[in-house]
């Protein structure tokens, strides 16, 4: 059972109430709370020593990561955050100093979004250091971006470069939160989210809520340079195409917008931000999965993104 | 350098706005977010196998032991939970079943009290199981109950019965939700927390939150029958007493009234709650700290409150 099994078998029958707008399965919780114009959202999520970090990160960037995961889902829903919480379970042993770094690496992000560290908790993880982070933010009524608003005929597009991350980027990255707002300030986004599991499979958590498939054209995906130079190791490291593909931690925005305003969206999109690569990779077609477009021709791709614990 | 140490070291220069109207340092964080007549509770908790549950404990009861920490949290402030999100940090083998039993005691509790589970996480922990629970909730605006606000001459009252919860009632507890908010609605409570850390150490954080002193009167602490229980195993057995002052995770309603209200609100509490102790066990003093009253005079109490790492 991998973790996508697990998540189905555990949101078959969770407890509800009347103010849920989107429950599980989105990148965040939408809730109306009566609050007017806007919705409330919801996320949480967490970093562990030897999986989301190695043991000899530097720890400011292991904070940064620990909100900046969470981020990047409040940016994945075109939302604001506005608070967040912070359980941090330590090894037995561990140097204050250490825990002081992760919090300047937390504290210099959430600054930089007006995000309120409001609390948290301090327990002991025998195991060694987790970092979970809970973050509560907002979105225009009726404006949150689903998952699941994919038409046929639409453009993919993808931000930013993807692949190999884990050569230091998933510790770095910036949250695409400003970029997600003026997206669905300006176009009529369809569907949108943050590739945090790799393309081929966050593109497929699109396809699976939407009902439709993709063409991908293999030239368009844009490969980030440590990808390339990862692929150069020899004959066993991953081919730059397939990191791009399926490595994890990207970050960067996925989204689709109706074909007609894919010319305006990059026109625009390079004037607002001209330092950040937006690319249309596809379109999205009837039936299900991913066709890959490459100069032999259509294939149908099998590799799935990134699966935890498979 | 133990808990509150750490939390004071951490919590001394944490990104705030201008939404926040308590941040770190009481049950729960408070939000002002323009919701008219409401106020935004936000809280976090954790549960770690080895620390808050044996390895051998039913999984129904780990799962409500992780949801009803945060919702007594919620309690403390007189507030109404709404929704949480779950993170769900698992060893690298695990049982399905195991963790669908988790759920089964997380959704019961959630259902009784009205609260959507709206997402979370599943990750590895090599360490072991560890969950964490991310709850908002909402109180009316300006009625959440702070422990700072406790006055000389103040009654102290505490629900329940204390110690000796580690035989059995830490995983099976009853956040007082109801309880809190019935209070806060009926009479002018000046200081009110949980107590999870024990009698002496929550009172302490009364104190030092208002700035006032204590005067506890040792016959009138309410001792627990598991508490005296254990104290009967031997010579090196935890006096009844000591346990009712000082081990954690009681989860019982602690707080502060004016002394003229104290007799009516004794009155109304046992035609309300006919099934659930409230005790007076002292009275709020100038100065600082705790004072012991027993059958041989007065003396400060130096025992502290279960403290985590220390």
């Amino acid at each position: 059972m991998n973790e996508f099994d697990l998540i189905a078998r555990l949101t078959r029958s969770l407890s509800t109430n009347e103010s849920v707008v989107v429950g599980p399965g989105d990148d965040c919780a939408v809730f109306d709370q009566g609050l007017g114009d806007r919705w409330l959202l919801f996320k949480t999520d967490a970093v562990v020593q030897g999986i989301h970090f190695a043991a000899d990160a530097a720890p400011e960037k292991i904070g940064h990561k620990a909100l900046a995961r969470c981020l990047s889902d409040i940016a994945a829903m075109a939302g604001t955050p506005t608070a967040a919480v912070v359980t941090l379970a330590l090894p037995r042993k561990f140097e204050p100093e250490f825990v002081e770094k992760i919090y300047v690496g937390l504290n210099a992000l959430a600054q930089r979004h007006g995000v309120a560290i409001v609390g948290g908790e301090t327990t002991t993880n025998p195991g060694g250091l987790l970092i979970s982070v809970a973050l509560i933010g907002f979105v225009p009524r009726g404006k949150a971006l689903r998952r699941s608003g994919a038409q046929v005929g639409d453009a993919i597009f993808v931000t930013g470069e993807l692949g190999g991350s884990i050569a230091g980027r998933h510790l770095e990255f910036e949250p695409r939160l400003a970029e997600a707002r003026w997206l669905a300030e300006h176009f009529s986004i369809h569907a949108l989210l943050d590739v945090s599991d790799g393309l081929a499979g966050d593109l497929r958590h699109i396809l699976n809520a939407s009902h439709v498939g993709a063409q991908l054209h293999k030239s368009a995906v844009p490969i980030s340079r440590a990808a390339k130079a990862n692929a150069r190791k020899g004959d066993t490291a991953k081919p730059a195409f397939v990191a791009a593909l399926t490595d994890g931690e990207d970050f960067e925005l996925l989204f689709t917008v109706a074909s007609k305003a894919a010319v305006p969206l990059l026109d625009a999109w390079k004037e607002m931000f001209p330092d950040l690569k937006l690319s249309c990779i596809g379109k999205i077609i009837a039936g299900e999965g991913i066709k890959l477009r490459d100069e032999t021709g259509i294939r149908p791709l099998t590799a799935h993104g990134y699966v935890h614990f498979s």
